[in-house]
Protein backbone atom coordinates (compact mmCIF):
# COMPACT_ATOMS: atom_id res chain seq x y z
CA UNK A 1 0.00 0.00 0.00
CA UNK A 2 1.26 3.59 -0.61
CA UNK A 3 2.16 6.33 1.53
CA UNK A 4 -0.73 8.11 0.18
CA UNK A 5 -3.45 5.42 0.76
CA UNK A 6 -2.39 5.15 4.24
CA UNK A 7 -2.95 8.21 4.99
CA UNK A 8 -5.91 7.97 3.22
CA UNK A 9 -7.08 5.47 5.42
CA UNK A 10 -6.04 7.30 8.82
CA UNK A 11 -7.85 9.91 7.77
CA UNK A 12 -11.07 8.07 7.08
CA UNK A 13 -10.89 6.64 10.51
CA UNK A 14 -11.63 9.94 12.29
CA UNK A 15 -15.03 9.94 11.01
CA UNK A 16 -16.41 7.73 13.73
CA UNK A 17 -15.03 10.22 15.94
CA UNK A 18 -16.25 13.49 14.58
CA UNK A 19 -19.82 11.50 14.62
CA UNK A 20 -19.79 10.91 18.13
CA UNK A 21 -21.10 13.05 20.39
CA UNK A 22 -18.37 16.18 21.67
CA UNK A 23 -18.29 18.91 24.02
CA UNK A 24 -17.19 23.03 23.49
CA UNK A 25 -14.53 25.26 25.03
CA UNK A 26 -13.59 28.33 23.96
CA UNK A 27 -9.67 29.69 23.66
CA UNK A 28 -9.49 33.14 23.70
CA UNK A 29 -12.10 34.87 21.85
CA UNK A 30 -15.92 33.85 20.79
CA UNK A 31 -14.75 32.40 17.81
CA UNK A 32 -12.11 30.55 18.49
CA UNK A 33 -13.28 27.70 19.91
CA UNK A 34 -11.94 24.16 20.29
CA UNK A 35 -14.21 21.08 20.83
CA UNK A 36 -12.97 17.39 22.27
CA UNK A 37 -13.55 16.12 19.13
CA UNK A 38 -10.95 18.20 18.20
CA UNK A 39 -8.45 17.26 20.38
CA UNK A 40 -9.34 13.26 20.70
CA UNK A 41 -9.32 13.56 16.84
CA UNK A 42 -5.36 15.41 16.60
CA UNK A 43 -4.61 12.52 19.56
CA UNK A 44 -5.36 9.69 17.35
CA UNK A 45 -4.16 11.30 13.95
CA UNK A 46 -0.44 11.78 16.29
CA UNK A 47 -0.51 7.85 17.07
CA UNK A 48 -1.81 6.54 13.44
CA UNK A 49 0.44 9.04 10.99
CA UNK A 50 3.30 8.10 13.25
CA UNK A 51 3.05 4.53 13.01
CA UNK A 52 2.50 4.69 9.46
CA UNK A 53 5.95 6.91 9.18
CA UNK A 54 8.02 6.57 11.85
CA UNK A 55 10.60 8.92 11.14
CA UNK A 56 8.16 12.05 10.69
CA UNK A 57 7.70 14.73 12.80
CA UNK A 58 3.90 16.36 14.19
CA UNK A 59 2.98 19.70 13.88
CA UNK A 60 -0.91 19.93 14.56
CA UNK A 61 -3.25 22.77 15.58
CA UNK A 62 -3.86 21.42 19.33
CA UNK A 63 -0.47 20.43 20.04
CA UNK A 64 3.27 20.03 19.69
CA UNK A 65 5.73 21.88 17.27
CA UNK A 66 8.50 19.44 15.66
CA UNK A 67 11.97 20.41 14.05
CA UNK A 68 14.59 19.02 12.18
CA UNK A 69 13.07 15.97 10.75
CA UNK A 70 13.18 15.40 6.79
CA UNK A 71 9.45 14.83 7.22
CA UNK A 72 6.60 16.57 9.07
CA UNK A 73 2.92 16.19 9.01
CA UNK A 74 1.08 19.48 9.67
CA UNK A 75 -2.75 18.53 10.69
CA UNK A 76 -5.48 20.43 11.33
CA UNK A 77 -7.77 17.67 13.41
CA UNK A 78 -10.80 19.43 12.66
CA UNK A 79 -10.78 22.87 10.15
CA UNK A 80 -14.02 25.10 10.57
CA UNK A 81 -14.48 24.08 13.83
CA UNK A 82 -17.17 26.67 14.44
CA UNK A 83 -19.24 25.06 11.82
CA UNK A 84 -18.34 21.23 13.04
CA UNK A 85 -19.99 22.66 16.64
CA UNK A 86 -23.21 24.19 15.02
CA UNK A 87 -23.15 21.42 12.87
CA UNK A 88 -23.43 22.29 9.70
CA UNK A 89 -21.26 19.39 7.81
CA UNK A 90 -19.08 22.48 6.28
CA UNK A 91 -15.79 21.33 8.24
CA UNK A 92 -12.83 18.55 7.17
CA UNK A 93 -9.90 16.75 8.63
CA UNK A 94 -7.44 18.68 6.76
CA UNK A 95 -3.48 16.27 6.76
CA UNK A 96 -0.38 17.74 5.44
CA UNK A 97 3.07 15.99 5.08
CA UNK A 98 5.96 18.33 3.81
CA UNK A 99 9.26 16.69 2.84
CA UNK A 100 12.37 18.96 2.70
CA UNK A 101 10.07 21.40 3.59
CA UNK A 102 8.40 21.84 0.38
CA UNK A 103 4.88 20.36 0.25
CA UNK A 104 4.52 17.14 -0.80
CA UNK A 105 1.25 15.49 0.40
CA UNK A 106 -2.50 16.64 1.32
CA UNK A 107 -5.48 14.67 2.57
CA UNK A 108 -8.94 16.69 3.18
CA UNK A 109 -12.00 14.89 3.87
CA UNK A 110 -15.39 16.12 5.10
CA UNK A 111 -16.40 12.86 6.81
CA UNK A 112 -20.37 14.57 6.79
CA UNK A 113 -20.78 14.71 2.80
CA UNK A 114 -17.80 12.22 2.16
CA UNK A 115 -15.99 14.84 0.39
CA UNK A 116 -12.24 13.24 -0.28
CA UNK A 117 -9.81 15.40 -1.47
CA UNK A 118 -6.26 14.65 -2.18
CA UNK A 119 -2.88 15.07 -3.88
CA UNK A 120 0.81 13.65 -3.99
CA UNK A 121 3.63 15.98 -5.42
CA UNK A 122 3.97 15.30 -9.00
CA UNK A 123 1.20 13.06 -9.45
CA UNK A 124 -1.94 15.29 -9.91
CA UNK A 125 -5.21 16.05 -7.54
CA UNK A 126 -8.26 13.84 -7.15
CA UNK A 127 -11.71 13.89 -5.40
CA UNK A 128 -13.14 11.16 -4.97
CA UNK A 129 -10.74 9.26 -6.95
CA UNK A 130 -11.46 11.23 -9.86
CA UNK A 131 -9.16 13.72 -11.19
CA UNK A 132 -9.86 17.38 -10.13
CA UNK A 133 -8.72 21.11 -11.97
CA UNK A 134 -8.80 24.06 -11.53
CA UNK A 135 -11.18 26.48 -14.07
CA UNK A 136 -10.01 28.35 -17.04
CA UNK A 137 -12.67 31.28 -15.87
CA UNK A 138 -10.57 34.65 -15.63
CA UNK A 139 -11.20 37.36 -13.16
CA UNK A 140 -14.38 39.22 -13.71
CA UNK A 141 -15.74 35.43 -14.35
CA UNK A 142 -14.56 34.58 -11.01
CA UNK A 143 -16.03 33.12 -7.56
CA UNK A 144 -13.82 34.99 -4.83
CA UNK A 145 -13.61 32.75 -1.70
CA UNK A 146 -12.36 34.91 1.63
CA UNK A 147 -13.13 35.87 5.59
CA UNK A 148 -12.77 38.91 7.69
CA UNK A 149 -10.10 37.92 9.92
CA UNK A 150 -12.49 36.54 12.81
CA UNK A 151 -10.55 36.21 15.89
CA UNK A 152 -8.00 39.09 15.26
CA UNK A 153 -11.39 41.72 14.20
CA UNK A 154 -8.48 44.89 14.08
CA UNK A 155 -7.83 43.54 10.41
CA UNK A 156 -11.29 43.21 9.47
CA UNK A 157 -11.07 46.82 7.88
CA UNK A 158 -8.51 45.69 5.75
CA UNK A 159 -9.91 42.89 4.78
CA UNK A 160 -13.14 44.21 3.98
CA UNK A 161 -11.44 47.34 2.09
CA UNK A 162 -9.99 44.07 -0.54
CA UNK A 163 -13.16 42.44 -0.49
CA UNK A 164 -14.48 45.45 -2.06
CA UNK A 165 -11.76 46.26 -4.54
CA UNK A 166 -12.15 42.59 -5.64
CA UNK A 167 -15.69 41.62 -5.57
CA UNK A 168 -15.95 45.02 -7.72
CA UNK A 169 -14.09 43.30 -10.24
CA UNK A 170 -15.27 39.55 -10.34
CA UNK A 171 -18.73 37.58 -9.86
CA UNK A 172 -19.53 36.92 -6.64
CA UNK A 173 -18.02 35.88 -2.98
CA UNK A 174 -18.54 33.43 -0.75
CA UNK A 175 -17.47 32.53 2.44
CA UNK A 176 -18.25 29.34 4.28
CA UNK A 177 -16.02 28.51 7.24
CA UNK A 178 -12.87 25.91 6.32
CA UNK A 179 -9.96 27.22 5.11
CA UNK A 180 -8.78 23.83 3.91
CA UNK A 181 -12.63 23.00 2.37
CA UNK A 182 -12.43 26.54 -0.01
CA UNK A 183 -8.57 25.89 -1.44
CA UNK A 184 -10.15 22.36 -2.22
CA UNK A 185 -13.07 24.43 -4.31
CA UNK A 186 -10.69 26.31 -5.76
CA UNK A 187 -8.85 23.30 -7.04
CA UNK A 188 -12.13 21.63 -7.99
CA UNK A 189 -12.86 24.11 -10.42
CA UNK A 190 -15.79 25.64 -8.20
CA UNK A 191 -13.97 29.06 -6.98
CA UNK A 192 -10.82 31.05 -8.56
CA UNK A 193 -9.63 33.88 -5.80
CA UNK A 194 -8.90 33.46 -2.30
CA UNK A 195 -7.19 35.44 0.41
CA UNK A 196 -7.61 34.96 4.42
CA UNK A 197 -5.57 37.59 6.32
CA UNK A 198 -3.83 34.93 8.80
CA UNK A 199 -3.90 31.50 8.60
CA UNK A 200 -1.71 28.64 10.05
CA UNK A 201 0.34 26.25 8.72
CA UNK A 202 -2.08 23.57 9.50
CA UNK A 203 -4.97 25.19 8.17
CA UNK A 204 -3.36 25.39 4.77
CA UNK A 205 -0.65 22.19 4.25
CA UNK A 206 -2.83 20.26 2.76
CA UNK A 207 -4.72 22.55 0.52
CA UNK A 208 -2.03 23.92 -0.72
CA UNK A 209 -0.46 20.12 -2.31
CA UNK A 210 -4.12 19.94 -4.03
CA UNK A 211 -5.08 23.16 -5.23
CA UNK A 212 -1.21 23.22 -6.75
CA UNK A 213 -1.20 19.51 -7.93
CA UNK A 214 -4.79 20.98 -9.63
CA UNK A 215 -2.71 23.56 -11.63
CA UNK A 216 -4.31 26.45 -9.24
CA UNK A 217 -1.56 28.79 -6.91
CA UNK A 218 -0.64 29.51 -3.81
CA UNK A 219 1.68 31.38 -2.16
CA UNK A 220 2.07 32.53 1.80
CA UNK A 221 3.17 36.15 1.94
CA UNK A 222 5.71 37.57 4.00
CA UNK A 223 6.88 34.63 5.27
CA UNK A 224 10.79 35.11 5.48
CA UNK A 225 11.85 33.61 8.66
CA UNK A 226 8.82 32.45 10.00
CA UNK A 227 8.61 29.70 12.95
CA UNK A 228 6.90 26.73 12.36
CA UNK A 229 3.35 27.52 13.69
CA UNK A 230 3.03 31.27 13.14
CA UNK A 231 0.35 32.64 10.81
CA UNK A 232 0.79 34.43 7.30
CA UNK A 233 -1.60 35.78 4.74
CA UNK A 234 -2.85 33.41 1.98
CA UNK A 235 -3.39 34.31 -1.62
CA UNK A 236 -4.73 31.44 -3.86
CA UNK A 237 -5.89 31.43 -7.29
CA UNK A 238 -6.85 29.41 -10.43
CA UNK A 239 -4.50 30.57 -12.88
CA UNK A 240 -1.28 32.88 -13.07
CA UNK A 241 -2.97 35.84 -14.33
CA UNK A 242 -5.35 35.80 -11.96
CA UNK A 243 -3.00 35.30 -9.29
CA UNK A 244 -1.01 38.23 -10.33
CA UNK A 245 -4.49 40.20 -10.03
CA UNK A 246 -5.25 39.51 -6.80
CA UNK A 247 -1.81 39.82 -5.28
CA UNK A 248 -1.71 43.52 -6.82
CA UNK A 249 -4.90 44.05 -4.89
CA UNK A 250 -3.72 42.63 -1.94
CA UNK A 251 -0.11 43.66 -1.40
CA UNK A 252 -0.88 46.89 -2.29
CA UNK A 253 -3.49 47.43 0.69
CA UNK A 254 -0.95 45.04 2.57
CA UNK A 255 2.59 45.99 1.74
CA UNK A 256 3.63 44.86 5.12
CA UNK A 257 2.39 42.30 8.04
CA UNK A 258 1.06 44.99 10.74
CA UNK A 259 2.96 45.69 14.18
CA UNK A 260 1.56 42.67 16.62
CA UNK A 261 0.35 40.27 14.24
CA UNK A 262 1.90 37.44 15.56
CA UNK B 1 -52.56 12.16 3.37
CA UNK B 2 -52.08 15.65 4.76
CA UNK B 3 -51.18 18.14 1.86
CA UNK B 4 -47.87 18.83 3.91
CA UNK B 5 -46.63 15.56 3.03
CA UNK B 6 -47.82 15.34 -0.54
CA UNK B 7 -45.92 19.17 -1.62
CA UNK B 8 -43.02 16.90 0.60
CA UNK B 9 -43.03 13.83 -1.70
CA UNK B 10 -43.32 16.42 -4.62
CA UNK B 11 -40.67 18.18 -3.98
CA UNK B 12 -38.52 15.03 -3.15
CA UNK B 13 -39.27 13.65 -6.41
CA UNK B 14 -37.51 16.51 -8.26
CA UNK B 15 -34.02 15.09 -6.86
CA UNK B 16 -34.04 12.10 -10.21
CA UNK B 17 -34.18 16.01 -12.40
CA UNK B 18 -31.71 17.97 -10.42
CA UNK B 19 -29.07 14.95 -10.87
CA UNK B 20 -29.45 14.59 -14.70
CA UNK B 21 -26.97 16.42 -16.95
CA UNK B 22 -28.18 19.96 -17.84
CA UNK B 23 -27.33 22.96 -19.65
CA UNK B 24 -26.20 26.65 -18.15
CA UNK B 25 -27.58 30.06 -19.41
CA UNK B 26 -27.41 33.53 -18.52
CA UNK B 27 -30.59 36.18 -17.94
CA UNK B 28 -28.97 39.41 -17.72
CA UNK B 29 -25.76 39.21 -15.71
CA UNK B 30 -22.76 37.27 -15.38
CA UNK B 31 -23.84 35.63 -12.14
CA UNK B 32 -27.38 35.24 -12.66
CA UNK B 33 -27.70 32.32 -14.80
CA UNK B 34 -30.19 30.15 -15.42
CA UNK B 35 -29.84 26.12 -16.22
CA UNK B 36 -32.08 23.68 -17.70
CA UNK B 37 -32.59 21.96 -14.80
CA UNK B 38 -34.26 25.08 -13.56
CA UNK B 39 -36.90 25.10 -16.01
CA UNK B 40 -37.79 21.01 -15.93
CA UNK B 41 -38.19 21.58 -12.10
CA UNK B 42 -40.06 24.43 -12.37
CA UNK B 43 -42.66 22.62 -15.58
CA UNK B 44 -42.52 19.53 -13.12
CA UNK B 45 -43.66 21.36 -10.06
CA UNK B 46 -46.18 23.17 -11.81
CA UNK B 47 -48.04 20.30 -13.13
CA UNK B 48 -47.41 18.41 -9.55
CA UNK B 49 -48.08 20.95 -7.41
CA UNK B 50 -51.37 21.93 -9.26
CA UNK B 51 -52.48 18.50 -9.31
CA UNK B 52 -52.22 18.04 -5.26
CA UNK B 53 -54.02 20.94 -4.77
CA UNK B 54 -56.04 22.00 -7.85
CA UNK B 55 -58.16 25.79 -6.67
CA UNK B 56 -53.77 27.06 -6.40
CA UNK B 57 -52.38 29.83 -8.30
CA UNK B 58 -48.67 29.03 -9.03
CA UNK B 59 -45.82 31.97 -8.94
CA UNK B 60 -42.38 30.28 -9.91
CA UNK B 61 -38.96 32.01 -10.54
CA UNK B 62 -38.72 30.86 -14.00
CA UNK B 63 -42.43 31.50 -15.49
CA UNK B 64 -45.87 32.96 -14.60
CA UNK B 65 -47.56 34.71 -12.28
CA UNK B 66 -51.20 33.84 -10.85
CA UNK B 67 -53.55 36.69 -9.29
CA UNK B 68 -56.73 36.30 -6.69
CA UNK B 69 -56.86 33.18 -5.80
CA UNK B 70 -57.23 31.64 -1.64
CA UNK B 71 -53.99 29.39 -2.19
CA UNK B 72 -50.86 30.53 -3.84
CA UNK B 73 -47.79 28.17 -4.68
CA UNK B 74 -44.36 30.08 -4.64
CA UNK B 75 -41.65 28.16 -6.41
CA UNK B 76 -38.15 28.47 -6.41
CA UNK B 77 -37.22 25.53 -8.66
CA UNK B 78 -33.29 25.53 -7.31
CA UNK B 79 -32.25 28.44 -5.20
CA UNK B 80 -28.83 29.29 -5.12
CA UNK B 81 -28.27 28.51 -8.98
CA UNK B 82 -24.67 29.50 -9.30
CA UNK B 83 -24.07 27.33 -6.96
CA UNK B 84 -25.73 24.23 -8.53
CA UNK B 85 -24.20 25.15 -12.05
CA UNK B 86 -20.98 24.68 -10.05
CA UNK B 87 -21.60 21.40 -8.08
CA UNK B 88 -21.25 22.18 -5.10
CA UNK B 89 -23.70 21.06 -3.71
CA UNK B 90 -25.28 23.89 -1.33
CA UNK B 91 -28.68 24.46 -3.24
CA UNK B 92 -31.85 23.97 -2.64
CA UNK B 93 -35.56 23.36 -4.15
CA UNK B 94 -38.01 25.74 -2.13
CA UNK B 95 -42.00 25.69 -2.41
CA UNK B 96 -43.74 27.89 -0.27
CA UNK B 97 -47.66 27.83 -0.46
CA UNK B 98 -49.32 30.94 0.76
CA UNK B 99 -53.22 30.63 2.10
CA UNK B 100 -55.02 34.01 2.57
CA UNK B 101 -52.26 36.26 1.53
CA UNK B 102 -50.20 34.59 4.15
CA UNK B 103 -47.23 31.88 5.09
CA UNK B 104 -48.81 28.81 5.52
CA UNK B 105 -46.57 25.83 4.20
CA UNK B 106 -42.83 25.63 3.19
CA UNK B 107 -40.87 23.21 2.06
CA UNK B 108 -36.85 23.30 0.78
CA UNK B 109 -34.81 20.15 -0.13
CA UNK B 110 -31.27 20.26 -0.62
CA UNK B 111 -30.91 17.03 -2.84
CA UNK B 112 -27.40 16.71 -2.49
CA UNK B 113 -27.20 16.75 1.13
CA UNK B 114 -30.47 15.10 1.55
CA UNK B 115 -31.38 18.46 4.02
CA UNK B 116 -35.25 18.54 4.16
CA UNK B 117 -36.76 21.74 6.10
CA UNK B 118 -40.46 21.84 6.33
CA UNK B 119 -43.00 23.63 8.63
CA UNK B 120 -46.89 24.31 7.97
CA UNK B 121 -48.33 27.51 9.95
CA UNK B 122 -49.03 26.54 13.58
CA UNK B 123 -47.26 23.41 13.26
CA UNK B 124 -43.76 23.51 14.04
CA UNK B 125 -40.83 23.25 11.74
CA UNK B 126 -39.07 20.27 11.26
CA UNK B 127 -35.47 18.99 9.16
CA UNK B 128 -35.65 15.61 8.32
CA UNK B 129 -38.21 14.53 10.55
CA UNK B 130 -36.68 16.41 13.88
CA UNK B 131 -38.53 19.54 15.25
CA UNK B 132 -36.10 22.04 15.56
CA UNK B 133 -35.39 25.38 17.02
CA UNK B 134 -33.78 28.94 16.77
CA UNK B 135 -30.71 29.46 19.21
CA UNK B 136 -30.49 31.40 22.11
CA UNK B 137 -27.45 33.06 21.22
CA UNK B 138 -27.40 37.28 21.77
CA UNK B 139 -25.96 39.40 19.01
CA UNK B 140 -22.25 39.56 20.54
CA UNK B 141 -22.36 35.71 19.58
CA UNK B 142 -24.21 35.34 16.20
CA UNK B 143 -23.28 34.15 13.36
CA UNK B 144 -25.04 36.78 10.14
CA UNK B 145 -25.50 35.25 6.90
CA UNK B 146 -25.50 38.05 4.16
CA UNK B 147 -24.80 38.86 0.47
CA UNK B 148 -23.45 41.87 -0.96
CA UNK B 149 -26.03 42.45 -4.05
CA UNK B 150 -24.76 40.40 -6.78
CA UNK B 151 -26.84 40.75 -9.36
CA UNK B 152 -26.92 44.79 -8.69
CA UNK B 153 -23.66 45.68 -7.55
CA UNK B 154 -24.89 49.10 -7.14
CA UNK B 155 -26.04 48.20 -3.89
CA UNK B 156 -22.82 46.55 -2.92
CA UNK B 157 -21.23 49.30 -1.47
CA UNK B 158 -24.61 49.82 0.78
CA UNK B 159 -24.20 45.86 1.62
CA UNK B 160 -21.12 46.45 2.43
CA UNK B 161 -21.43 49.24 5.57
CA UNK B 162 -24.36 46.90 7.05
CA UNK B 163 -21.55 44.33 7.04
CA UNK B 164 -18.90 45.99 8.60
CA UNK B 165 -21.45 47.16 11.18
CA UNK B 166 -22.63 44.04 11.72
CA UNK B 167 -19.65 42.56 11.90
CA UNK B 168 -18.20 44.61 14.42
CA UNK B 169 -20.37 43.50 16.59
CA UNK B 170 -21.40 39.55 16.28
CA UNK B 171 -19.21 36.46 15.91
CA UNK B 172 -18.77 36.12 12.85
CA UNK B 173 -20.35 36.07 9.07
CA UNK B 174 -21.44 33.79 6.49
CA UNK B 175 -22.12 33.80 2.57
CA UNK B 176 -23.42 29.96 1.34
CA UNK B 177 -25.25 31.31 -1.73
CA UNK B 178 -28.57 30.09 -1.16
CA UNK B 179 -30.83 32.59 0.69
CA UNK B 180 -33.80 29.37 1.36
CA UNK B 181 -31.17 26.80 2.84
CA UNK B 182 -29.23 30.69 4.72
CA UNK B 183 -33.17 31.16 6.21
CA UNK B 184 -33.14 27.12 7.24
CA UNK B 185 -30.41 27.53 9.04
CA UNK B 186 -31.01 30.42 11.24
CA UNK B 187 -34.37 27.95 11.89
CA UNK B 188 -32.35 25.22 12.66
CA UNK B 189 -30.58 26.86 14.96
CA UNK B 190 -27.23 27.64 13.06
CA UNK B 191 -26.74 31.08 12.49
CA UNK B 192 -29.04 34.22 14.25
CA UNK B 193 -28.55 37.30 11.45
CA UNK B 194 -29.82 37.57 8.23
CA UNK B 195 -30.13 40.50 5.28
CA UNK B 196 -29.92 40.32 2.02
CA UNK B 197 -30.90 43.54 -0.17
CA UNK B 198 -32.89 41.89 -2.91
CA UNK B 199 -34.99 39.09 -2.48
CA UNK B 200 -37.54 37.52 -4.84
CA UNK B 201 -40.93 36.07 -3.06
CA UNK B 202 -39.80 32.37 -4.55
CA UNK B 203 -36.12 32.75 -2.91
CA UNK B 204 -38.12 33.21 1.00
CA UNK B 205 -41.39 32.02 0.72
CA UNK B 206 -41.11 28.74 2.02
CA UNK B 207 -37.79 29.74 4.69
CA UNK B 208 -40.35 32.77 6.37
CA UNK B 209 -42.54 30.02 7.05
CA UNK B 210 -40.09 27.35 8.13
CA UNK B 211 -38.14 30.06 10.55
CA UNK B 212 -40.96 31.39 11.86
CA UNK B 213 -42.70 28.14 12.85
CA UNK B 214 -39.07 27.62 14.63
CA UNK B 215 -39.54 30.62 16.35
CA UNK B 216 -37.34 33.19 14.66
CA UNK B 217 -37.93 36.25 12.98
CA UNK B 218 -38.73 37.19 9.43
CA UNK B 219 -40.18 40.90 7.62
CA UNK B 220 -39.38 42.33 4.51
CA UNK B 221 -39.05 46.13 4.31
CA UNK B 222 -40.97 48.52 2.21
CA UNK B 223 -43.05 46.19 0.77
CA UNK B 224 -46.38 48.44 0.95
CA UNK B 225 -47.72 47.99 -2.81
CA UNK B 226 -45.39 45.79 -3.70
CA UNK B 227 -46.37 43.47 -7.00
CA UNK B 228 -46.53 39.66 -6.74
CA UNK B 229 -43.22 39.36 -8.83
CA UNK B 230 -41.24 42.02 -7.16
CA UNK B 231 -38.20 42.10 -5.04
CA UNK B 232 -37.54 43.45 -1.64
CA UNK B 233 -34.96 43.84 1.06
CA UNK B 234 -35.12 41.01 3.60
CA UNK B 235 -34.16 40.98 7.45
CA UNK B 236 -34.31 37.77 9.57
CA UNK B 237 -33.07 36.56 13.27
CA UNK B 238 -33.50 33.99 15.62
CA UNK B 239 -34.99 36.33 18.31
CA UNK B 240 -36.87 39.76 18.65
CA UNK B 241 -34.13 41.23 20.84
CA UNK B 242 -31.54 40.79 17.71
CA UNK B 243 -34.24 41.79 15.39
CA UNK B 244 -34.51 44.56 16.60
CA UNK B 245 -30.75 45.93 16.97
CA UNK B 246 -30.29 43.92 12.96
CA UNK B 247 -33.12 46.19 12.14
CA UNK B 248 -31.24 49.36 13.70
CA UNK B 249 -28.19 49.36 11.33
CA UNK B 250 -30.22 48.17 8.35
CA UNK B 251 -33.01 51.01 8.52
CA UNK B 252 -30.24 53.66 9.33
CA UNK B 253 -28.26 52.57 5.89
CA UNK B 254 -31.65 51.87 4.30
CA UNK B 255 -33.97 54.24 5.57
CA UNK B 256 -36.24 53.87 2.08
CA UNK B 257 -35.71 51.98 -1.14
CA UNK B 258 -33.22 53.72 -4.00
CA UNK B 259 -34.73 55.00 -6.89
CA UNK B 260 -34.74 52.31 -9.93
CA UNK B 261 -34.46 49.50 -7.58
CA UNK B 262 -37.41 47.46 -9.07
Amino acid sequence: MELLDKVIEAVKECKQIVTAPFSVSEKGSLSNIVTSADKAVEEFLYRRLLEILPEAGFLGEEGDACQGKRYLFVVDPIDGTANFARGTGCSAISVGLRKDDAPFLGVVYNPFTEELYYAQAGRGAYKNGKRIQVSGRDFAHGLYYTALSTYRKEYSGLCMDILAQVFAQCDDFRREGSAALELCRLAAGCGELYFEMRLFPWDVCAGEVILKEAGGCFTGLYTQGLKQDQPFPVVAANSPENMEKLLAIVTQALPALPEGYF
